[in-house]
C-alpha cells in the first residue's frame, strides 16, 4: 500500500501545521494571538450576506463550470476600474486563488517543468507545483533590499528549457513587497525574450500603503497574451471562506484549455458565487478604510519589532505580512515554544516559521512571517508578548 | 508559449461539451430536455437553506482544512447508519466528490501509475487521472451483462507493477449497475492479494431500486485499511451546487497524507459547510420518497426505450443513469443533430455520447448515457421525442 512520492515529499503547510499546538494551548485556557495566518478581521461587505439571504431557489444546482454569468460579469466590471476589459471567455471562476494557481500550473507544466519565482514566496506554490509534478525554481530576494527583485541577468541565469513561466505575488506574500513599474517591465521583457508566461498573483492588489503607485501585470499590454492573472475575493473583501477566485488572461486559447480542468471538477459553490457577484457594488470607501486600517497596523507592527533587539526587517509597503529575522537559531522551534511553553498573563502568540516559504533548503531558518490581520489593540499586545517571549526563549536555549 | 501535454491530451467533458449547442438551441426558442446531466430536480432539504439563513457571522472566515467540526460530526453520524464509526482523523471534507477523487489519485499515484476500473466509468475519472499524470486502466463490462464485473482472472490480468488501486462507482455512473456482495468480496480479495487500495465512489449509495440489497465497501472489514470511500452530498440531498464531498478511510496514515493537499488549498466554502452540516437531520422519509420517485422514472425510461426499435440496454438498478446502444453509427453526431437540427413542436432532447465514458478508444461509439433526473411528465415527453428523432436522423444520414 504505497503512497505516491509526490505526497510523501510534500510538506504540511508551515502556516497551518502548528495548529494542533495552538488548539492545545487554547484548551489549557491560553489566549493565542494569531499572527500566523492571513485571516483578516475586517468585516465582509454586508451586501455579500444580503445577496445570500435573498437566494430563494429550492434546488441547489450545479452552475456553469466557468462560473455563473452574474459573477463573471461582476469580475469584468471590477477589472474595468483597473483599465482592462475582459471578455467572458477570458476568465474562469475558481475555488479561491488557490485553485486558480493549481489549474494554471497543471495547464502549463508537464512533470519536471519549472516555474521561476523570487523567494521567499507564498508557501503553497510549492504544494501546487508538486501536485502538477512541477518544480518551483527560486531566485533569492533579501530582507535588506526590501525583497525587491535582483537584476535581469540573475533571473535569466535560472531559466532552462524546462522553464514554463515566471511567477510573482504582487504585493508579495510573505514579504509585503510592492514591485515597481520597472520591475514589472523587466519581468515582461524576460517573458517575451524567453517565450514564457508571466503568472501574476494579485490577490492583494488593493493592499498598498504610503500612497505608493501599484503596477498590475495587466498594464503590460505588449505581452498581454503571456500574462495570467490569479485573483481572489478572499482578502479584497475579507471573504476568505467564500472560496471564490479567478484566473484571467487575454490568451483565449489558454483559458479554453484550463476550462477542461474546470469541467472535470464541475463547478464552484453556488451560494457563495451569488454572494460574490454582489460584491461589485462595494463602495470605494470600503477599500480606503481598509487600507487606512492596515497601514496603521503595519506601523504598530514595525514599532513593536523595532523595540526587539536583534530583529532585522524592512518596512513592508503592501499586503499584510512581513518577514522578520529573529535573534533565534531556529524559528520553527521558537514558534513551537510560543505555543507549548510560553505564556504571559494567560496569553501567547502564534507565528509562521519562514523556512517553508523558501524553496532552497536551509534558508529562512531564523525568520518568521508575521501577519498583521489583528486589530490595533491586540496587535500591540501581541508585539509586547513577542518581545518578552524572545527574551525568555533566549534564556531557555542558552 | 507551450501548454502542457497533460492539458492538450485532455478532453472536454462529454457531458458538458455540447452545452454551447444547447445554449444556441435555447436562444432559438427551442425547449431542451436535459437527459445529459446528473442534475436532480428533487428539492434540497429545507434545513440546508434554514441553516444558511441562520448564519450570522459578519466576517466570512476560512475554516479548518479538514472541514468544520460540525460538518465532520454530521458525516460521522451519517455513517453510523451504515454500520461504520469514523473518527475525525479518518475523514476530510472536500470540494465535492470531485475533489475527493482528485486528492486520492494525487496521494496514491506518481506519474505513470495506474488505477484499474470497469469501463464504461464516470468520465471525469479520466480527467482526474490526467491531472495526477496517472492512467485509468479499464476492463470491459457489457450492456448484455448489465455491466456486472468480469471474472477475477480477467481483472487480475490487467494488474501491473504500476497499479495502485481498484476503483468502482457503486451504484455505477454511467451504468446504473449495483454490484453484488460477491463482486465486492472479489474486489476486496484482489486488493488484499495484490496489495492495492480499493477506491469506492459511493455518491449514489441511497439510489438503489427494486428492493435490492446494497453492499458498501464499508462492509469489507478485513481490508478496511485499504478501502477509500469517496462521497458527496450532491446527489444524496440534491445539493450539487454546495460542492461538499468527502474522502474517508480507516487508514489514518492515508488521510494524514491527503491532509497535506487539503492544507495547500486552505479549506472548502464556509457557508455551504454550514448548510451541509444540518443535513444529518434529513428524515428517512426524504430518501424513501426520492427512491420511489426515481424508480418510477427509471420505469418510464425503460418503457420509452423499449418502444424504440434497435435500442439495446438492460434495466439499471441504481443511480439515475442508463447506457443504451442506439441504432445510429455515431452517437456524438446524433447528439449534435438533436441540438442543431432536430425540433418537434419546438422541443428537443440532450443526451451525453457514451464514448467519453470509455478509456479504450472506439468503444461506446453508438452508445449514449441518459440520465433520468427529469420529472415523469417531462421524461415521457423526452422519450417520445427521442424516438421520433432517431427515426428522422436515420433518414438524414441515409
Ligand atoms: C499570495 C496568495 N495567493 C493566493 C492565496 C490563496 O487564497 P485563496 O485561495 O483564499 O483565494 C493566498 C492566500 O493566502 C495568498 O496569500
Ligand atoms: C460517480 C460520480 N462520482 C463523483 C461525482 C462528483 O460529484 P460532486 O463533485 O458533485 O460531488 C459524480 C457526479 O456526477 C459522479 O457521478
Amino acid at each position: 500500500m504505497k503512497l505516491s512520492n509526490r505526497i510523501l515529499n510534500m510538506q504540511f503547510s508551515p502556516i497551518r501545521k502548528l495548529a494542533p499546538y495552538a488548539a492545545e494551548a487554547k484548551k489549557r485556557g491560553t489566549k493565542v494571538y494569531h499572527l500566523n495566518i492571513g485571516q483578516p478581521d475586517v468585516l465582509t461587505p454586508d451586501i455579500f450576506f444580503k445577496a445570500i439571504s435573498n437566494f430563494k431557489e429550492n434546488v441547489l444546482k450545479y452552475t456553469e463550470s466557468q462560473g455563473m454569468d452574474a459573477l463573471q460579469e461582476s469580475f469584468i466590471e471590477y477589472y474595468k476600474k483597473w483599465g482592462t476589459e475582459f471578455a467572458k471567455d477570458e476568465l474562469l471562476v475558481t475555488n479561491g486563488g488557490s485553485e486558480a494557481i493549481m489549474l494554471t500550473f497543471m495547464t502549463l507544466c508537464d512533470p519536471g517543468d519549472e516555474i521561476l519565482s523570487p523567494e521567499p514566496f507564498y508557501t503553497n506554490y510549492n504544494g501546487f507545483a508538486q501536485v502538477a509534478s512541477a518544480k518551483m525554481v527560486p531566485y533569492l530576494t533579501k530582507a535588506e533590499d526590501g525583497f525587491h527583485l535582483p537584476s535581469k541577468e540573475v533571473i535569466e541565469s535560472k531559466i532552462t528549457d524546462k522553464t514554463r513561466a515566471l511567477m510573482i505575488s504582487n504585493p508579495g506574500n510573505p514579504t509585503g513587497t510592492v514591485y515597481t513599474e520597472e520591475e514589472l517591465r523587466m519581468l515582461g521583457d524576460i517573458a517575451k525574450e524567453h517565450d514564457l508566461f508571466l503568472i501574476a498573483d494579485e490577490v492583494y492588489r488593493e493592499f498598498v500603503y504610503d500612497g505608493l503607485k501599484y503596477t498590475s501585470a495587466l498594464t503590460l499590454k505588449d505581452i498581454e497574451d503571456r500574462v495570467i492573472i490569479v485573483d481572489s475575493i478572499s482578502k479584497r473583501y475579507s471573504a476568505c471562506g467564500a472560496r471564490i477566485g479567478l484566473v484571467a488572461s487575454k490568451n483565449k486559447n489558454l483559458i479554453h484549455n484550463i476550462m477542461k480542468l474546470c469541467q472535470s471538477r464541475l463547478c464552484v459553490p453556488t451560494v457563495e458565487q451569488i454572494g460574490a457577484a454582489a460584491l461589485k457594488d462595494t463602495p470605494e470607501s470600503y477599500f480606503i478604510e481598509t487600507r487606512k486600517e492596515y497601514q496603521k497596523r503595519r506601523d504598530i507592527l514595525m514599532d513593536g519589532l523595532k523595540k526587539i533587539p536583534g530583529v532585522v526587517c524592512q518596512k513592508p509597503t503592501g499586503a499584510f505580512y512581513i518577514v522578520a529575522k529573529l535573534p533565534v537559531p531556529d524559528a520553527e522551534d521558537f514558534a513551537k515554544y510560543l505555543l507549548t511553553e510560553f505564556n504571559k498573563d494567560g496569553k501567547t502568540v502564534m507565528v509562521a516559521p519562514a523556512g517553508g516559504f523558501y524553496a532552497t533548503p536551509g534558508l529562512g531558518k531564523d525568520e518568521v512571517r508575521i501577519s498583521y490581520c489583528l486589530n490595533c489593540d491586540d496587535l500591540k499586545d501581541a508585539m509586547d508578548l513577542l518581545k518578552v517571549a524572545i527574551e525568555e526563549y533566549q534564556k531557555v536555549i542558552k
